[in-house]
């Protein structure tokens, strides 16, 4: 190698997700960079997604959190890391930002070629009376995890307050650790993300295990209660008496350094970047939950504060300085996240239908049942799956999955098709790994393209609910065990089981509209078919009462 | 509803997974016709791909494997269902067929408008001496199940000829039975399908529970063993002495009715159809085990006989019958498969190096190490993953994975990515569902897409396996203990732990090529980095030693 140039002075504020990994990778790319990466706490490289795990004991060692240490870094990536060191000023014209040591609050300025702002977020703490209390708690970083797992030691009842994926699992966390656990939530369901029907089965999960949920109900305010403990005074007059309450309700990101430096922001403040993660100053970039990027379905800028993103912007900051000619554009983002609670999963890829309806965007919905794999092999677990698709063209809009087992495969499969550009036709010819274990001949997204396929093309038509108009015939077609102990909520509707249908369809009316109705869905699609074929209108309830109003009901009457 | 037509007769010859399908779905399309489906034997639409885990015992209940039967399937479906009825003749100008009935022989014939040949495939027997002994079974339907469970009762040791996905799942449940196992396969490893360095963990298995593996050799002739026994007499000159042995070594099409009916036929006797599975006769369609159809990957004529395709090619031979609209061409098959053997799964989607090599194909490829999730929660288990890639479009052409959990996860999101025309800068910006119970910020799926990106940017050049020219030097940058512990091949390797090797790289000779090696492939990457931009000419071992000779090698030594 030849005589070197000067080498590149690369800085870095926030060590975490997005930092470290713009550091990780530069140094792979550049070895002869300086590479400075400066965190205002204590810590980089942990694992934030883990914080929630040590609270509640499922990981026993903290030091599996710290997945790199300052010394570790030095030594496999050659890396400058200055931790207790904020940055607090960037002069752009100078190109040079000024740091100050957390400790003794002494600064000095530091010269960038390069910068990379990875700040990250906060977690959001609303300005209600009583918000400065000692016992609320918000955990983003290992302090707070100590924090609350002091806390939790010593307390008999504590309150989650907001039942997002952080929430769920920190309420699910300490009831692991044998708390009382009270969750509250201002939409009227759990994961507000989701549409209300795919987190019934995470709410019949939470309240088996004992976790009180409060929802539709929004906290006001925090006061002493008369016993000395703490009172989470809600929106509807009710007061939740707690040993201390977390605050899990979403995070801002952490962009004032940048705001002050005049680089773009979006309109809730985050850091605006292009494809390449470049911010207004094309001596700056910007990764993680700090920046807005485009959404992968609509081309919209938006923000997705999770660590999958983070890591890989951070990435693609450092590609972009070292090799921009191969770096290749920033895909978007899905939103693609997953949460585990004791035995059930719940998550999300692309768009859900409250926010299709939100932007007044044309979507086509259905739900389908299935088991995770084949059900005459041992272990078989139910899952759900909704799937939104476009009209005009059949493509992939979004998808929800809840069960007990496979969640994430499907979430993961909807997401590289949605990626793909996958359509409803795809999906339906889609060759995934089948033997018993792992899945079905036709698996659930299988169904799913089968399901949306029908439905496009007029064979079914889908309703998310059972009508209360009296004049509309609900026919139940599940067998009479079943319709006797897990009974419709409408007292009038008909119950035919599918197997008499042929010969009993006589009984009904064919100047009515009927809707069928199953426990999964699949059933009332077969009795759909047969009735259209008998000249009556029919509307088939997708997902059938599972997926409405009893997550848990049995496609079958138990064996005798 | 107005006067009706004629109904329309569809018959179906076969009566499993695509015949049964077809049926299906030709009832939702048509309350109408008049659907008969003809099985020769006595079982319609059974589990096959259940019948290894009924003799092993994991699956209790042997009516779980009977899906449906002839009254359920004319209960739910209407349909005309004729057990221990073959089709024997197929008159295509006359358009009906000759049924006859397995128990007395008798014939009839049935007129058909459209006729659906689904009559799947038969177990392999080769022309060997001593073939027709007693001992020797084979399985494709429950009456071979009966017949095996029942031998198994009596036999201390069992022989599995065949190492194929379905004779590692009867390998594996005679054990589970409590049997001492010999499986013996032609090919040199286990899953003759898959590339070698891929079957290691499988092997490994099968070895920890003591079943013994006899690979490169092949079965020669049968005889009876001086004891009484059965001897299988292998090509090596070899014999294993045994109660009885089970035939495993593939399947031929059944299509003597089809060649006998004139239809075109493929090279290896497979019905070829069109991509709406219409024969060579536009009356006649063919779905399932006996046909031909597109490789997806390469268009090429293809047999994949497979539970999943079977299905779908059924349920589309009826659409395009009854909606030929409507109705979307099949995509062809990626040969999506996977098998779970004890603790371990493995399995692929497209194709294969060796497939590649065979068919002078231009391709790369890598092979990735990680953990199924995040490393620092509880119950992180080994994960392998090989891609395969097209280098002038970066097209992924096929990808092969084995481990301990999520297998069938990553399989899923690569036979998907395929399906999408998807390339390696695409895998490496997937956004897959992340929370610490399920994957990692980075998943191995990404991490794939990074290393293939890597490769063909020419950051990183792999090589397969360690040279033996004592003029390449080998660098082993693994920490000392696991040296000692796991050591390589090469004796005279040079080992530098990767913190010391950016002050240690003076002990290295430039002029001479370096191969870097470690456990997973990733440190020796982070080598190679190094050494390249010090002006080494250096290449990795991709998949590092856990890959190509011990497949549990750990990554760090373990804590003290
Ligand atoms: C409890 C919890 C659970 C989570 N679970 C999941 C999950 O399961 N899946 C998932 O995908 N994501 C999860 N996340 C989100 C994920 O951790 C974040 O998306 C990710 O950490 C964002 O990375 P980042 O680098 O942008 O920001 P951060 O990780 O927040 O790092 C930013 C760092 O920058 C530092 N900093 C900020 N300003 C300055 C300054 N001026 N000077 C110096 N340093 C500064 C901060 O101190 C901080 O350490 C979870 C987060 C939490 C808190
Ligand atoms: C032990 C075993 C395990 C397997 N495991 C898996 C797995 O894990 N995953 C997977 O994807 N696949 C698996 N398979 C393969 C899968 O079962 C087949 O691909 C599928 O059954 C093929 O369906 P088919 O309808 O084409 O044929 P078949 O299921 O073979 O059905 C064809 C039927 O047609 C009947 N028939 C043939 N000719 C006539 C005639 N002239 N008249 C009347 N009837 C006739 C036959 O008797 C037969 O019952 C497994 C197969 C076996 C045997
Ligand atoms: C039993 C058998 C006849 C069932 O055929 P089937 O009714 O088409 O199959 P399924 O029970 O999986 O049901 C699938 C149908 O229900 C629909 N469906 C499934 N779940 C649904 C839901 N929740 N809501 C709406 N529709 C649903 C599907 O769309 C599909 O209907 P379509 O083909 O009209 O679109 C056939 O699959 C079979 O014989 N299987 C056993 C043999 C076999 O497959 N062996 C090899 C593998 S072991
Ligand atoms: C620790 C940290 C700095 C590591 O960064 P990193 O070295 O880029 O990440 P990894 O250890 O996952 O290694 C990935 C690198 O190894 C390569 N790699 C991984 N496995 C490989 C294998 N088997 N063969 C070859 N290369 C491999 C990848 O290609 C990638 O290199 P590249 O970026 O140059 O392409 C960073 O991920 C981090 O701080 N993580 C913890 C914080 C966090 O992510 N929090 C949020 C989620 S909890």
């Amino acid at each position: 190698m030849s005589a070197s140039p000067a080498p590149l002075r690369i800085v870095i504020v926030g060590g975490v997700a997005a930092g470290a990994s713009a550091a990780a990778r530069a140094r792979r790319l550049d070895e002869s960079a300086a590479i400075t990466l400066i965190e205002r706490g204590p810590d980089v490289s942990f694992a934030n997604c883990g914080l929630p795990y040590f609270i509640g004991g499922e990981i026993g060692d903290r030091a599996a959190l710290a997945v790199q240490t300052p010394a570790s870094l030095k030594q496999l990536l050659n890396l400058d890391v200055r931790t207790s060191t904020a940055v607090t000023a960037i002069d752009r014209a100078a190109r040079q930002v000024t740091l100050q040591h957390v400790t003794d609050g002494a600064t000095e300025t530091l010269a960038y070629d390069k910068l990379i702002l990875a700040p990250g977020a906060q977690p959001l703490r609303p300005p209600l009376p009583g918000i400065d209390d000692a016992r609320l708690f918000s955990l983003r970083n290992l302090g707070d995890m100590d924090r609350i797992k002091a806390a939790t030691t010593a307390a008999a009842h504590v309150t989650v307050i907001g039942a997002g994926f952080i929430g769920l699992e920190m309420a699910e966390q300490f009831r692991h650790a044998g708390k009382d656990v009270t969750l509250v939530e201002l939409q009227p369901h759990v994961l507000p993300l989701l549409d209300p029907a795919m987190t019934r089965l995470m709410e019949d999960e939470l309240r088996r295990h004992d976790i009180e949920l409060v929802l539709g109900d929004g906290i006001a305010s925090f006061a002493d209660a008369a016993d000395g403990r703490l009172a989470c005074q809600l929106a509807s007059g009710r007061t939740v008496t707690t040993d201390f309450a977390v605050l899990a309700l979403g995070v801002r990101p952490d962009t004032a350094l940048a705001a002050a430096a005049g680089l773009e922001l979006g309109p809730r403040g985050h850091i605006k970047v292009d494809t390449f993660m470049r911010t207004s100053d094309p001596a700056i970039y910007a990764a993680g939950d700090a920046i807005e990027v485009e959404d992968f379905v609509s081309g919209d800028p938006c923000a997705v504060p999770l660590g999958g993103p983070a890591n890989r912007q951070g990435r693609l900051a450092a590609d972009h300085i070292l090799r921009p000619v191969e770096a290749k554009p920033f895909a978007g983002v899905l939103g693609t996240a997953i949460v585990r609670v004791f035995d059930v999963s719940a998550g999300l890829t692309g768009w859900t239908e409250q926010r299709l309806q939100r932007a007044g965007r044309d979507y086509r919905a259905v739900t389908v049942n299935d088991n995770h794999h084949a059900a005459y092999y041992p272990g078989a677990k139910p899952l759900q799956l909704k799937l939104l698709w476009e009209p005009v063209n059949g493509r992939i809009l979004g998808a929800q999955v809840t069960g007990l087992a496979g969640v994430d495969k499907r979430l993961d499969v909807l997401a590289t098709a949605i990626m793909g550009g996958l359509t409803i036709d795809d999906l339906a010819q889609l060759e995934l790994a089948y033997a018993p274990p792992f899945g079905s001949a036709k698996d659930i997204v299988n169904l799913a393209g089968f399901t949306a396929v029908n439905t496009r093309d007029g064979l079914v038509t889908p309703v998310d609910h059972i009508p209360d108009d009296p004049a509309i015939q609900v026919v139940d077609v599940r067998p009479p065990p079943l319709v006797a102990a897990h009974p419709l909520p409408r007292a009038d509707a008909i119950n035919i089981p599918f197997g008499q249908l042929r010969s009993r369809a006589g009984e009904l009316d064919t100047t009515r509209l009927v809707v069928t109705v199953c426990a999964l869905g699949k059933t009332s699609y077969f009795a759909a078919r047969v009735l259209a074929q008998k000249g009556f209108d029919v509307r088939s309830l997708t997902g059938g009462i599972r997926a409405h109003f009893d997550p848990r009901t049995p496609a079958k009457p138990p064996a005798p």
